[in-house]
Parts: C-alpha cells; sequence; structure tokens
C-alpha cells in the first residue's frame, strides 16, 4: 500500500509500505476512504517537538476489510470512524471513560502501529476502538464531518465539556484553528448562551460566527482580555475554553475567566506556566487534556448523522494522498485551517 | 478592647485598641467569644510572607453588639459565625456563590478591618457576612465545631468539593493538619467510599480513621505515592485532596490522581510548579483556592447542630487571649494541630 512517512522537518513523502494484516485475534484491517492533517501535526513537522520517522497520520475513516477472530463489534463492510488513539475498551481507564488514557493505548502512527495517513491501517483492539457508522448513502458534507469525530471535533467538544459549558453559559473560545472552531459548535450544541470568539481573522471570525459564536474580539493581547472583560461586565465569563498551547492564549484564558470558573484545555501546552497564584486567589480551574475521542463519538455521530452539527466545514484545503505534503505546507502557512487527504477510491464512501 | 497585634515575625502581642463603632449603615458589631488561629497565620508569623503590622487573626464566633441602621439579616444578640473574608452579598461572585472572591471584600484583620483575635470587630456588610446561630445552649463541643465554619472545616469542605469527591469515591487527603483532617471529615460526609489519609504522624493518623479516613499511609515521598497507588490497583485515586501546599504535596497529590480525576487545592500554594504535561496526558484537572465559607456556612451549620460532624475535635490546645503568643508558638513548633483562644465572657457562650 502507499502512505504518507515522515522523513523528518517538512520533509514528507508517499511510499511504498507493507499491506496491514491481522496479526492479533482483536485486530482489525480498516481500508482508509479520508485522512486529514491534525494541528498537532505541525509540531513535528515544523521540528518543534519528536516524532518518529515513519508512517504518520492519526486521524481516518473507512471501511473495515478483515477482522481478527474475537472481533465482535464491527465486521467486514462496516463504514467505521477511528479515535486518533486506539484503545483497549477494558482497563480500568477505558471503563471509566477515559479512552484516551487506555493502559494498553496509544495514538495511530506510534509505536509500529500504521498512521491514518495511508491507504489501510491495521487497528488494534477493534472493539474497543472503532465505532460503526449504523447508515450508509451519506453526502460528501457527512462524511467530512464524520471525519471530524476522529479527533478534532471530538477535542473541541472535551474543550467545552472540561471548561464545564452548560445551558445557559457565557463562553469565550480562545483559539480560532479548526479545534477553536469546533469548540464553538461544542459550546452551542451544550446550550452555551454566549459564545465569545476570540479571531483576527475575518474569515475564521466568520466561520464561527456561522457555528454559533454571538460575540467576536478581533484585538490581540492585553486588548483583547479589556474587549473581552466589557462584554461581561467586568466580570469575566463563565467559561473559557482554551485550543491553542501557548504562554499568551493560556494566559488569555485564564484572565478573562470569572471566578469560580474553569479553563479547558485541549491544545498540546508549550511553554505554558500555570498561574497557580491566580488559580488560587480567583478560585479558577483547570482541566482537559488528551481527548477521550472513543467515548466522545456516540454522542456526537448522531448530530452529524442528522444534520444538526457540521463541523466538516472546518476544512477548507484538500488534497489526494500523492500531494499530502501540500495539505501540510498549507496549513504551516496558515493558508488553510485543516486539510483533507482524499485517500481511498470513490467505493469506500458510502 | 485588648486585641492580639502583629508587631513583625515571631513577635506578637496584645494590646488596647480603640472599641469597634458602627461606621457604615450595613456594619455591625460583634463581641468575640472564640477564636483561633490558622495555619495561614503562621506564613506571616515565620516570616515567610508579608502582612501588615497590627491586627490579626480572621477566624472568630461571637455576639453581635450594635447593628448599622440597614442590617435586617442579624440583630443585637444574635450568636453569629464569620467568614475569614467580609462580602457584601450582593456583588455577582457574591451572587454566583464565589463570595471570597466579592469585589468588595477583604479578610478580617486586613485593610483597616479588626482582626478576629481580639475583644470585638466590625464586620462590614453584616448581612453579606454574618450568619446567625438558629439555636442556644451549646455545649463547649459544639461551639468549638461552630468555630471550625469560620475557615477551617469549611476550607476542608472545598478542598473535597473541588477534588470532585462524591458518592462512592476513592478519595486520598494529602496533608494531616487541620485542614486535611477536615477535608476527611468532608469527604467522608459527600459519600468518599474509601479514604486514605497520608500522614507519618501516629496521633493524627488516629484523628483521620476517627473523622473517617479508611486507610492510612505513613509513608513519606515516593514510598507513599507508590503505598497509595498499591492501595488502588496501580490506578489511583477518584479524588486527591491537596490540603499542605508545598511543591512536594501537589507532585504527591497529582502522582496518586488518576486519570481523569482532579486534584482538589486549598493550601495556599508555596513553590509549587504546576505539573502542565501531566495535567493534559493524564486528563487530570485541578481546581480549588480560597474557600467560599459564607456559601458553605448554611450547610454544614446543620451538621454541627445535630452532632453529625464535630469538627472542634481538630483543637487541642488552647489559651486565653493574653497568652496568645503561646497559641501561635504550639503550631510553629507542631505541638498541636490547631489553637483555640478563648477570649469573650462565659456570657458570650450561649
Amino acid at each position: 500500500m502507499r502512505a504518507a512517512i515522515f522523513l523528518g522537518p517538512r520533509r514528507i513523502e508517499v511510499a511504498d509500505r507493507p499491506d496491514p494484516v491481522v496479526a492479533a485475534s482483536t485486530d482489525a484491517v480498516v481500508r482508509v476512504a479520508l485522512g486529514c492533517v491534525c494541528g498537532s501535526d505541525l509540531w513535528y513537522y515544523r521540528g518543534e517537538s519528536a516524532h518518529a520517522l515513519g508512517p504518520i497520520g492519526h486521524e481516518f475513516v473507512g471501511v473495515v476489510e478483515q477482522v481478527g477472530a474475537e472481533v465482535r463489534g464491527v465486521g467486514e463492510g462496516d463504514f467505521v470512524i477511528a479515535p486518533f488513539k486506539f484503545s483497549d475498551g477494558t482497563c480500568a481507564n477505558c471503563r471509566a471513560g477515559w479512552t484516551s488514557n487506555c493502559v494498553a493505548g496509544a495514538p495511530f502512527g506510534t509505536d509500529g502501529v500504521d498512521g491514518g495517513q495511508g491507504e489501510a491501517v491495521r487497528v488494534p483492539f477493534a472493539d474497543g476502538t472503532l465505532v460503526k457508522v449504523p447508515s450508509s448513502g451519506h453526502s460528501d458534507e457527512t462524511m467530512r464531518s464524520l471525519l471530524t469525530l476522529t479527533d478534532v471535533m471530538a477535542t473541541g467538544h472535551h474543550a467545552a465539556v472540561s471548561a464545564g459549558v452548560r445551558t445557559g453559559s457565557v463562553v469565550a473560545v480562545v483559539g480560532d484553528g479548526a479545534v477553536g472552531l469546533c469548540a464553538v459548535i461544542a459550546a452551542r450544541r451544550l446550550g452555551a448562551a454566549r459564545i465569545i470568539a476570540l479571531s483576527r481573522n475575518p474569515a475564521r471570525q466568520a466561520m464561527a460566527r456561522s457555528f454559533g459564536a454571538t460575540d467576536g474580539v478581533a484585538e490581540r493581547g492585553d486588548a483583547a482580555i479589556e474587549a473581552a472583560l466589557e462584554m461581561t461586565d467586568g466580570v469575566g465569563v463563565d467559561a473559557a475554553v482554551e485550543c491553542v498551547g501557548t504562554a499568551q492564549s493560556f494566559a488569555t484564558a485564564f484572565a478573562i475567566a470569572r471566578p469560580g470558573s474553569t479553563v479547558g484545555f485541549v491544545g498540546v501546552p508549550h511553554g505554558v506556566e500555570v498561574p497557580i497564584d491566580t488559580m488560587f486567589g480567583r478560585n479558577i480551574g483547570l482541566r482537559g487534556g488528551s481527548a477521550p475521542v472513543r467515548r466522545y463519538i456516540p454522542e456526537l455521530l448522531d448530530d452529524v448523522l442528522q444534520g444538526r452539527i457540521k463541523p466538516g466545514r472546518v476544512f477548507d484545503y484538500e488534497t489526494g494522498l500523492d500531494s499530502i505534503a501540500e495539505a501540510y505546507a498549507a496549513m504551516d502557512e496558515r493558508r488553510a485551517i485543516k486539510s483533507l487527504v482524499r485517500i481511498g477510491t470513490k467505493e469506500l464512501r458510502p
């Protein structure tokens, strides 16, 4: 099969790899229909964090080609969504719903497991990992939204859930990347009364509005904080959703969070110092991390299939597998919010 | 009147102060029955944090002597509990229940307001601050427990609530000071199934057991972490309650918290670095701070009056006001868990 291979910073090529096969009785092999590039892929692409040389990508949807003898939940021909990490579904963390903390789990594209940016993937613990889509005949629009459930939409949801967004909340979303935009969808879905989107980019601000943001802040730094506080009578927001992971975005989130609220965070923290004195003095909580996507897919799936949420709109750039280096470059240069990669043949798109 | 005065590290004297009077129409003057010394008082006592020279102490119960024209909730002769901070009860933070973050509030003993370690106190915003005890004729045991509602018991409760303790939780309490011991009471009260008390002190370990701890860890550092993990099949606890505020106690709390759990913290952080990468990777939240005591008093009061909780047992040392320097020294030298100070005459103890 053909698959994207990481050869070092800014060096991604498509090469031949052995066709994956069922190795354990709990494995499945999935033929990939659609994959995409994650904001977190840019960290190693840019050389800012380490990644083993080899297969990459952890977001994919596709069709089950083969299953091991013990697999019960999915079968050949099923169209499935894979969370960005595989999980056994049986350990104490999985049973408690924290599938991204599975003791036997790891992200696709690591630990000798295929990446999602290739034609096929061996999926360990298929029953604990894959979610079957219970219907077929989906439009391309729906397919794009189903693809977001592998990571970005579920991660935006985790940010909003972690920040404690509920009916009537006044929410601020810091970050206008694909995760931030999905966090707007999630906040709206959870019943937020007001959603303040912090973005200096008019196109992204417009997309945030179309996803449910009621207010926008285009300022940066201290001026952004001042603007958000002014919108909330100086009190701050009920829930601050941090979707970037930098020192500045964390500082902004804490500055606009009202006493007693929680900063929800899902951006991998880079150079962040947590303001523990502010947290203590103002009773602001901090919660988030690597989203338990497998737990969230079922509840989000129905909203996608019913067309109530359309997170697939964050894909504003696309390539085929052979041009995947372009998909990375477009995001790296901020020409794209998020890049879709069409991998499988038309037959793999139910 | 006579009151304790801070003259500098380890220099506390009792001196004459002007009798407090109603200055604003929302003030009350309270004649103090009982006061006490807080673990946080030791920070300035030891010269480890700053405090203005002058009146000190922020924990007291007593009898209302006089009220301003606008005060409605309490009247002359009422026996009242004062939270460690006064609060107006009307600002956005107070209305949301975060009375310790009142925009007009401050701790007693700061900002020109009397301390609780003196014979009388002018209480600003009496209606937003004081809680009337609805009965009289209390035993000394009950009086001691009522005194803990001013801070230490409510703070232990805040730690447990912040950590998300609920029915069936497996909880660890890090810290065997008065707050940690009260956190054990709180965790039990909130329905914890197991409470692991980390304490190397046999007497405090025994008190923790009498308050509801089911397990004890007497080891320190890495050995303590190992012991607590072993007790939880290597998974960690559902809620880690941090009641010290040092780098080591935070590190212990994070190490024994299971993925998806929350570290609740109420010790003023000193030299703490929050392990943001651990929080992200293991989905561990952090929440806590200065307890909204005024909000918690009503729900805890009933349990004290009914004898269901007896937090007053943390007072294992007592003096009169004139010997208050001894009360500090006993805690500083860890001869006492917490020092009670008898201030008013017998008539002030209903």
